[in-house]
This record gives C-alpha cells, sequence and structure tokens, in this order.
C-alpha cells in the first residue's frame, strides 16, 4: 500500500463527515497566501483559516514567479481578493544550494540544463522583500495596498513580519 | 484592523502552543500534492496531513507549468519526496472564462496583454490527464512511478481518482 493510498483513505474519511458543501467560489477573507511548499509550514493551522477562507497558493521557496503573478491576477480580478500575505520560513531548503549547483547536477546526470531558475536564495529577509517588489512591479495584479511579508520560523512556530508594500 | 492582522493575531496563539519545532525538513511521507488554490480545499483536512508530511504546491488551477516543475524537481531531487498527487476540484474558477477572454479584459484595462496563458480550462478530468501529462513529459523530474490525479467534489467532499501514469 503506497503513501498515496494511505491519504486517500483518509480522504474517503474526510468525506464521510464532511458538512462543508455550501461554501461559495470567492474566499470569505478576501486573502490570497503565498507560501513555500516545506512540509512543516502549514498555512491552515499557523493562520487559523477553515476552508472557505482564502486562496493558498505555493511552490519551493514561495518565490514570486510568473505562475504565482497569474494565480495572484486571477485571485483578484475574478475572485474578490485584496490582501496578499506572503511566507517564506527558517531552515528552508532554498538556502541549501545555488542555482548554478543546482542546475548544473540536473545537467550532468539529464544532459540537459532546466530553462528555469530554481529561485534559491541565500538571505531569508532578502527573498522576502524581492517577493514583495516583484508583485509591486507586477502591471496585472491591481490590489497592491495590502502586500506583507512575514518568515516563520519552524523551531518556535513564530511568524515575524519582514516588510510590507509601502 | 485588516484580515491580516486578524491571521497575524491568529499566528501568535499557534506558536503559544507549538510543540513540532525538532521535525526534519525532508517531508516525512515522501509525497508532493499538487492543488488548487480554492480556498474550500484543504488538502490537510482532505489528506489528512499533519505539519511535516508532505510538500504542498498550489496554484490557479493546480495546473502544471514551469514553476510546479521546478517545484516538483526539487521536492523529488533535494528532499527524497517519490509519489505526486494532483488534485483539481469540481466549481473551478477555471471553468468559468477563456484564456482569450480573460487576457484580452486585462489587455483592455491595462494595455498590456499578459505574457502568460491563464491556464483556463474546460473539462476537469481533462486537465488532470494534462497535468499528469505534462509531468510525464518533463526531464527533469525523476521519480514518476505513482503520479495520481484526482477530482475532489466541494460540495460532498469527496476525492474521486480520475488517471495515474501508466
Amino acid at each position: 500500500m503506497s503513501v498515496t493510498d494511505e491519504l486517500i483513505a483518509n480522504a474517503a474519511r474526510y468525506a464521510s463527515t464532511f458538512d462543508k458543501g455550501d461554501l461559495p467560489l470567492p474566499p470569505a477573507r478576501g486573502v490570497a497566501v503565498v507560501a513555500c511548499m516545506d512540509a512543516r509550514l502549514n498555512p491552515y493551522g499557523l493562520l487559523g483559516l477553515s476552508e472557505g477562507d482564502a486562496h493558498v497558493i505555493r511552490n519551493a521557496g514561495g518565490v514570486i514567479t510568473a505562475d504565482e503573478l497569474r494565480s495572484l491576477a486571477i485571485s483578484q480580478r475574478l475572485l474578490g481578493t485584496t490582501e496578499i500575505i506572503l511566507i517564506h520560513h527558517t531552515d528552508c531548503g532554498m538556502l541549501t544550494f545555488t542555482d548554478d549547483e543546482f542546475r548544473g547536477s540536473i545537467q550532468a546526470e539529464v544532459g540537459i540544463k532546466p530553462p528555469w531558475s530554481a529561485e534559491a536564495f541565500t538571505d531569508l529577509d532578502e527573498d522576502v522583500r524581492q517577493s514583495i517588489a516583484r508583485i509591486l512591479a507586477d502591471p496585472f495584479i491591481p490590489s497592491k495596498e495590502s502586500v506583507r511579508g512575514f518568515v516563520y520560523d519552524v523551531h518556535t512556530g513564530e511568524l515575524r513580519e519582514v516588510d510590507k508594500a509601502a
């Protein structure tokens, strides 16, 4: 039995007591969260989110690339969110390698260098600011009044604000 | 007080009872989940995930673009995951518009047409298969033995398997 099979069994249990079938499509709290995919960072527990509350966008690092700008444009333009919360975290895997190392190791193994940047970074706070700056520079996201960036400490559970859109 | 302020207050409560400070960086269950950002889809509740269990990657639609391939390559190559779970869902916002409409409306307002596809789709199951196909075609993701695609029903809470990598 694979781990996927076990998680499907959990899903059957979730459905058996499900009582949230009437929630509307637009997020009730009007917020989009962009967070790292890290397994230790649970945006639901951390932010007290429940089903229906917020869009949650996640990737390696919690960085802003073209796909996050696409998702945020859809979130705000079609589904009415107006606030953006960015969450990076301590002990992030993205701090453990460089783009050149990672892409070079793939090229050595596969024979092709990936066409993307791995988006590795060396300074957490600086990368949070970089993410805010990429959002502010994007012409397709209409609401930029509340773009706030945080670092989550995976050892203490604390959320520290780094910067916000001016 | 903004919604973001309220969620920060929730985070302070989370930290005050936090007892998960010793979890390792690699996901304990060896799984990466790629799901839609939709507010009604809570991967933690649905799959029974806890802090430390799995990478969670999310965007508008739960689609596979270059950034999800980047995140999956990092997840597998640097942090040891081997199984991939894709989750789309019923009543998805991505079913309500076309790329041409959305990008055209932005062009009409902003004067610039977004350089990205919005990744809208008209058939849920077909888009799940498209996501699986994009992963199978990617040369940088090493583990493709368990790539399984699902549709979550936001009205019943049920998870239905659509297809898996052959």
